[in-house]
């Protein structure tokens, strides 16, 4: 079988489960190249040689730049603070590697509106581009996207989507990089509010047309990080000014006419990944929660009202999307599963030669979704996406 | 229209649900027969006073014999401890006087065999006896029952049915009645083993053949109670035996073939009033939950499984057994209503001239279990009910 | 002990209701004055006597201004559409009759004004005046104030209160007064939202400050009603068009600095009356949703993490809210429940001379957050309140 | 790092499990020995190879008795059905190989006593052995041992546990191996109910010493399986008897005092992979359900009663058992995650010269108890364990 060499750029919380999914993907699903785990690049060459060890990659290299040169290399894969991903991505597409770029797919759109360019570019010398929104393939999801596609809800009038955090809560959390606006462009809004709005995208098929938002940032100081991956890290005696928003809100108007209704928080004390759709139709409604990934509610209202009522299905049927591939009924997935599947879909699209969505196109109008919500947040108005 | 005089004898915890169901139930249902309030009776004659006039009653009265003799007295309504249900309620049917008696029926089989002759001696001169199993009439169990008896559970092969109370777990817990032998008839078997035994029996339309049990009492010695009431009572220095059981479990046939798990317990921390019952069929399947319980879980084994799962029936539709008398779908019913409901049946059963279920019949068959379980917990082995 | 005579204007959905609370709140508690069910007002002479009869007043008149003039009366109840409130309460005061007002207390912030101040002249002569925000003794959100007031949350970051409710997504449903401007003032907003407006600045015990919001109605025309009460009735040939909103949705912000979305349908399919409150502080979180009303979810962010969760309080412990007055632990109470506790408050507060919460200045307050929101709807910018 | 190579006996569902455990846990979690996945063997040389390249192994085999003889093999992984694993176990333990077995340990008691016996002496040769009990390793039921442990649930009263699937409820499902007696030994008892002995002993350090059971066949003939694997298979058009119990259900009482009810069932409708537990202490209770494998409910009987109440604990905090070398918090885990963890402990003691738990001896234990259902669902009596 023909390989695909990965580069890895970034290597830890992201890198983590890229990884995962690369080593994990060609063992459940049948893919059409065989991926292999070439290089990953890190800034500091003894950390980067330890995550290449830990994670399975067969070398590891501190210049990015330096991949995009190598022939056994065909994909990069960003997972590094946003603040790097145009830079990263644009190169690649450029240099012809497909690019998996993980989200919120830039700090701004400005980049986010080269990397399209630079994706649509690349499409026509058949490189591929796509943007990490993973939930899109938790499977609980993907059956959400198919029941409306298929019309059980009917017409859409309500989104209610939140994406509740609470590890920043204590105002000891460190100052990581999540917390600067340099590196994270945004706070909640670019982190999680990317992901609701992405998904609920996905699931309705529609986009957001205008927004009125608001934003907070709850705790304005913050110690500074001495050292931190992922959601972790450790405090120092020095403090910082916090940046980005704690939380963000709004009300959106979707072009098919639902209303929609978002929450970004990393301040809901006792909600750890509360990412939380529900959505109501003429027909029929549907509601999920990350907390409990495995289960879709789903109401029929078509059917008799003695009997109707919402539905737990537990996503792990074997014609669930994805779920076929792994065990039996019952036997749940995990939160690196759609990863996994992420993956699973963009070897795919690469061999069949079609854009692996969600394509950067998307991303940029996700970005644009969250520029729209700064913007709301300032004036006080609504803007239009 | 004409009226229907009640006597209630006993005023405390059931006193209370029984006057407020006759208090209410004209107020939301067409009764053919206005039911009056008209004597109460208790043993102390200040108390009794106090109940009448709290609880709405015209009269008070201490000797119970004393209302039979009445003409103003229709129906003798059964609120006191376990050990004088045979003597009042033969005692009322041979007065002529309709009955209705608290669960469990009796203390023994021999008092219920006595006064399940004594209700069709009384049946036959149309005379009415009624015991009072009032979770039948819980919107949700009667929809259960439905669902059960238009096949959409198909042939049932499991029932799983537990009581779960924590109020004595605490060994400083008073001897309450409850715990006395004499007057209880047995523990957690009689007093809520005895509902979930008449619970399943309802659902199924089916009956309990055969059983295999055991039963615990966790803690033997305990405060005698200076005072109680209900489930709540005050402790005094001296201590005596508790002389039934805290737990009672048991395995079950169906005469029908299903399979039961029964559970009764007062010793499970943290569980309040959980009457739970769960029923698999080959075409579906239900769950029930007393701590929620204007809900009904349903799972339709026929349809789709894509699209399967126990869906959460919000039992308050117009539709539903007795909801349609309350409130709009969605403002659910409390613990009481289900009194009130079994009230709206007695008189309605009266009025029409026909026998109010759960008869004295169904009360002796639960007897019959509860006898069965009992001789299993002192021999070891399966006993046919 | 001595009486208080009720006049009770209307005799439908809320009727039944109130009804039910004077009818019952002396029969499990202690009331210092004894209520009297002395007259009903409705418009029509047949069906207001039929309607006493059922509800158990001793008269019935069509002119609710004949009850201001009678010496038996002390209390004016009225449980009419919104475009009367004004009219009625103002004259009740100022008749020395004191007042107990359906919400949302008017249908313009005038009216509320006029009224407020009505309610202050008469206050001077100790006559009292209440708004009917029934969930406010629900005990679970009795509890959640409790919560917030002992600090239990900390500093309140976030508020999520949604009320859903799904009763005309079918657009055969028929134009009721609910669906009038003119009679209802305003649609999902007034009639729910306005709830969640009053439930969660009670338990904050903060103000909203300003608002952002939008407001839709999803199906213009509808058949006109032949006879309607409550949210049933029956659909006409004709039609007519719908003048109120079917949803209204916004932030807030709280004086307290809170953040608030805010969400009122009668277009969640699924969702029967999904009064749903969660809040977030720096040291917990609450949750709290009607479809299951006799539980509180509290999470304790102060406790060791790898125990802390999400506590389901069933809130029927005696030392809860109101509860102690009904049945032992873990026997719920139902909808109907908090319109007697708001009796019971309302007695102790007239008879004790105190204003009783919520007060006509409240229910002001709730008007211009309305108000705001609309204004907002209009602008499409903030509103201060 | 030393190499620890593994051969692999059985490649199906369970070999896809395991396989996926041996290639994670070193990415996740520091490893004193590096797992080699060296051999795989199957009966039938092209599903071997194929079955080896598609879940990595160096090699494919169709003598398992072959691997015996290797130097580069320390690990026989057994994954086949129970009636292989005493001759394969023993032999591997006396050819000095580290064992681990999937569960049931056997299908017979005698097997299992051998199979101890040769654990044993293969220990005193530095030899481990383990059991694939893999529930255990799931992070929610180490924390529930854990509690138990720290007596957070003072004296055990009641055990509670349930193993509900409803993969034959359908009569036309084929007769795989599961469902033939000299494969499987037994049905519903030894494939499931198995676990759930192994996981309450294991929750409460206790061990069962008496049971009563019963055991039943709802379908006792179906179709023959053309071919099957895991639980799913193909049915041709002849039938077979069924020769597996298709529920078992018993009663126990636990050395320790508590009483115990089990339950383990294909029939249960809309139930994919419930394994519920339930335990009730004098301090605290507990619940788990599989179907939200994350979560664990815990009641703290010592806390004030009005804010006590279930709490669901998210098991994705970093002080979890295994859940720090994961993601953060919130983040849950799936199904397999429970057999990586179960290769992290094994290597771990194989490497510190330790017995890994469960150990064959504790195997037995449970091969005791359901011999005794068994037993006593022959004499219908109890039976010691
Ligand atoms: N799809 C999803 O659900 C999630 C997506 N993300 C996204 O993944 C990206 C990475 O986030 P995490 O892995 O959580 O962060 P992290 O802090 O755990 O890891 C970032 C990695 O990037 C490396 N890095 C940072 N700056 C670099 C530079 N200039 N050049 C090369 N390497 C650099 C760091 O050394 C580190 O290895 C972000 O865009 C984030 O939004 C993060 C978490 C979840
Ligand atoms: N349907 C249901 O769900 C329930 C049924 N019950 C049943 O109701 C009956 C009464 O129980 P509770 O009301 O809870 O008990 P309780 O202790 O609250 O009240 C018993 C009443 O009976 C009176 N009483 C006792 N012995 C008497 C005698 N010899 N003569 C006259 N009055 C006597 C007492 O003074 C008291 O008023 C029992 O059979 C019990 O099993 C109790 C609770 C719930
Ligand atoms: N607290 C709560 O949760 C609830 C409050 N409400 C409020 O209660 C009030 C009444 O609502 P519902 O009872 O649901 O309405 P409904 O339509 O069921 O009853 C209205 C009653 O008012 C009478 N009525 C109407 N116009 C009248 C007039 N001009 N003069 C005298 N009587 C008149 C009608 O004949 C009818 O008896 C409204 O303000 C509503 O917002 C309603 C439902 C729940
Ligand atoms: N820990 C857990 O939760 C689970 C444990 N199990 C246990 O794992 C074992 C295997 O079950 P599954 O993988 O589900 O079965 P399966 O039917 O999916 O796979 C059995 C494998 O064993 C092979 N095999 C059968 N007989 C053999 C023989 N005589 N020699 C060599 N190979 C042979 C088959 O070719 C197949 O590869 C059983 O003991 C079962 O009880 C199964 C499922 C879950």
């Amino acid at each position: 079988m023909t390989e695909l060499g990965i580069a890895m750029i970034g290597h830890a919380f992201m890198g983590a489960a890229h990884s995962q999914a690369w080593r994990v993907a060609p063992r459940f699903f049948d893919l059409p190249l065989r991926p292999v785990m070439s290089v990953l690049a890190g800034r500091d060459a003894g950390r980067a040689a330890a995550a290449a060890d830990r994670l399975g990659w067969a070398e590891a290299v501190t210049d990015w730049r330096s991949v995009l040169e190598r022939d056994d290399v065909h994909v990069v894969d960003i997972c590094t603070p946003g603040d790097t991903h145009a830079e990263i991505a644009i190169a690649a597409l450029d240099a012809g590697k497909h690019v998996l770029c993980e989200k919120p797919m830039a700090n701004t759109v400005a980049e986010a509106v080269a990397m399209a360019e630079a994706a649509e570019r690349a499409a026509a010398r058949g490189v591929r581009a796509m943007v990490g929104f993973s939930y899109r393939r938790v499977p609980a999801l993907g059956l959400a996207r198919d029941l409306v596609a298929r019309g059980r809800l009917g017409r859409i009038h309500h989104v209610r989507a939140q994406y509740l955090q609470d590890w920043i809560v204590d105002p000891a959390a460190p100052l990581s990089w999540r917390l600067d606006k340099a590196k994270a462009g945004s706070g909640a809004l670019g982190d999680i509010g990317a992901h609701i709005v992405d998904a609920t995208q996905f699931i309705l098929g529609d986009t957001i047309r205008e927004v009125v938002g608001t934003m907070e940032t709850f705790v304005t100081e913050r110690p500074l990080a001495t050292e931190h991956s992922g959601l972790s890290g450790t405090a120092s005696d020095e403090t910082g000014p916090v940046t980005v928003d704690d939380a963000a809100l709004f009300l959106a108007r979707f072009a098919g006419g639902a209303l929609g209704s978002f929450e970004a928080t990393r301040f809901a004390n006792g909600r750890k990944n509360a990412l939380r759709i529900e959505v109501n139709g003429s027909a029929g409604s549907l509601a999920f929660d990350f907390e409990d990934m495995n289960v879709l509610q789903f109401f029929d209202g078509t059917e008799d009202s003695a009997v109707a009522g919402f539905r737990r299905i537990v996503v792990t049927e074997p014609e669930h999307p994805y779920v076929g591939s792994w065990w039996p009924a019952g036997h749940g997935l995990g939160y690196e599963h759609a990863f996994t599947h992420q993956v699973v879909d963009f070897v795919r699209a690469v061999a069949e030669g079609t854009d692996p969505a969600p394509t950067f196109a998307d991303g940029l109008r996700v970005q644009r979704v969250l520029a729209a919500v700064e913007d709301s947040a300032a004036s006080g108005t609504w803007h239009q996406v």
